[in-house]
């Protein structure tokens, strides 16, 4: 660099990303080569058409972790995975995933000069799903096989070759993840009364909870928020409490019958005082739309499904409440969904002139 | 809010996007009602594998403004613009743009409790690239007729009804845009050597050039910046100094023939010592999927345009220097494009075992 004048002139202090941030809290060392695209510090934007509609002065802020590179909160656990990984001397990564997982997992590997695998099963799913991973350079391998034998065989091609496991079972990604909390105590200057997330294979609201307990066991907030998990209605094994053989919901992110964190889930709810909730398709794609019209927020259709949730159970809220929503995703990462959801209000045929563009707006 | 702790317990101070973060340099006052989606604050990320294609020492970041909430650096400029509108009483905003401007206009106007009406030409656009301005609420309005007179409209429309015109002759959009250059300058302590940027309109560049100026006034760095604009070869009127009638390029969102700022950046290429470039489509796409399999970084095709030019004049760079590459839009926006031209590394129809998905993966 041949800079020279000193960083006094700035006020603020750049953001390195969520490992150097939050060194202190996680399992990293000097020694830990840091694989990071500058994730985190997302913003948590107040969202107040949605707590009109609640009232009694509850305020309401949405995490938005879609702001992350990749346009999703799992940008968060791959810089750790992918770091540890690295430290560990992995020459490459794997994975099945057809969706978010699949886009960190390349992006972070390539960064970190590592090769990534992507196994999926033949015929699942369209390439266009996958743009995202092959652009940074995933390969991706099809099997003659189902999604459960894709899961199998990454677990034991990690055991037996020198290739990191970074599916949901690394125990580094819920470390990386549980950053989130601390960014939101971070601005809140406390914990928030209520935290409402939307929960699939249930390990982000294991990692928020720890990332609260760790600031709470640090006093850096007071107290511990309850933790209200909402499942979409056609894939909610832990409301239901059993397995759901064949999960069906538009949210995709959330669609999972059999949740790899089930237990660790179950025991947030327990500890926080918390509970989980089913949300309809109907209900998700209506907060999906509100968010977008009234708040100027996209996000996934799986993310909206705590905004539908808080708004379903709002009568619970206790007056005053400060309600954290986490959304999971970028609204760009589902561009059909989008298309085939919004209200357009669209009118074709219009003269080119003022007077009759003016009657089409309503003048 | 019920928050007793101080946030104190806080480190750094909560990013209240980017008007509060800059009011002192920005056209507001305490009666400006600030409508914010907490845009700005974008990471500036180390690209190594770029920089050693260089060579010499040489430094290069990205400042990936596709992490602004709507995905593109016109939110920066919006943020302003819709404030403003606010403020002077208006009741809807109008704009003829098919890209990135129609989906900022549309997430702060709503936000800001106002209608936003989007002007196209009849069948000039498929309902898929309006598709988030649409989610957001914008009204679309298609005239039997070509751009040119959609935007005559517009502007006719503004200056006879209460609707503020956000196309780009709002002179509110570069004031905010300018606050990309002080977000680098606070970064890096100092102005980069270099600022690499893709040139459509001419709006931005004018933009970057304002903000280094207005903070080399105030002494927050020592010196300007060299400016570099790079135009797609099938649309670049500032490179060949004439309007090109029929502009293509695969970097839809710098297809401009005929740029509103030209005199503007004309004066920036004359000031700063920098100069204009064109780059291939080819050149672009490579840049573009190098970004992505080496970076991480995934961006739109026209703001690969910047890293294209900078590796095409490579050996102009001054040993050591700094180079800030400007991405102006999140990759998620052109999904079409990453799926046919992304190298996609794709193996099907692999027997569903460990030895066969591991001799696939090259062991």
């Amino acid at each position: 660099m041949t800079l020279s004048l000193s960083a006094a002139t700035s006020q603020r202090q750049p953001w390195r990303g969520l490992i150097e941030q939050y060194r202190e809290y996680l399992p990293v060392s000097e020694e830990t080569p840091v694989v990071t695209l500058l994730e985190g510090n997302t913003p948590l934007i107040p969202v107040p058409a949605i707590a009109k509609r609640i009232g009694r002065q509850v305020n309401v802020f949405v995490k938005y972790d879609g702001l992350n590179p990749t346009g999703s909160f799992k940008d968060r656990g791959m810089t750790m995975a992918i770091s540890k990984a690295k430290e560990a001397g992995a020459k490459a990564v794997i994975c099945a995933s057809t969706g978010n997982t699949s886009a960190a997992a390349a992006a972070y590997a390539k960064r970190g000069g590592m090769k990534a695998f992507v196994l999926i099963p033949d015929g699942y799913v369209a390439l266009g799903k996958l743009a995202q991973a092959l652009l940074y350079g995933a390969e991706v391998l099809a099997i003659e096989g189902n999604f459960d034998e894709a899961l199998e065989i990454v677990q034991k091609i990690a055991r037996n070759y020198p290739v990191t496991l970074v599916n949901s079972v690394n125990p580094y990604r819920l470390e990386g993840q549980k950053t989130a909390a601390f960014e939101i105590v971070d601005t809140l200057g406390n914990v928030p009364d209520w935290l409402c997330i939307p929960v699939g294979n249930a390990g982000n609201i294991s990692a928020y909870w720890m990332g609260f307990c760790e600031y709470h066991q640090d006093q850096k907030c007071d107290r511990l928020p309850k933790m209200l998990g909402f499942q979409a209605a056609g894939s909610a094994p832990l409301v239901k409490g059993e397995r759901v053989m064949h999960p069906e919901t538009i949210a995709t992110a959330i669609r999972i019958g059999n949740p790899a964190s089930w237990e660790k889930a179950v025991a947030v709810k327990s500890a926080s005082m918390g509970n989980f909730y089913a949300v309809s398709d109907e209900e998700i794609l209506d907060a999906y739309r509100l968010l977008a019209s009234t708040e100027g927020i996209f996000c996934e259709p799986a993310s909206a499904s705590s905004v539908a949730g808080l708004l379903k159970v709002k009568d619970q809220v206790p007056t005053g409440a400060t309600v954290v929503c986490v959304l999971t995703g970028n609204g760009l990462k589902d561009p059909d969904t989008a298309i085939n959801h919004s209200n357009p209000q669209f009118k074709k045929g219009i003269k080119p002139n003022i007077n009759a563009v003016a009657k089409a707006m309503g003048f």
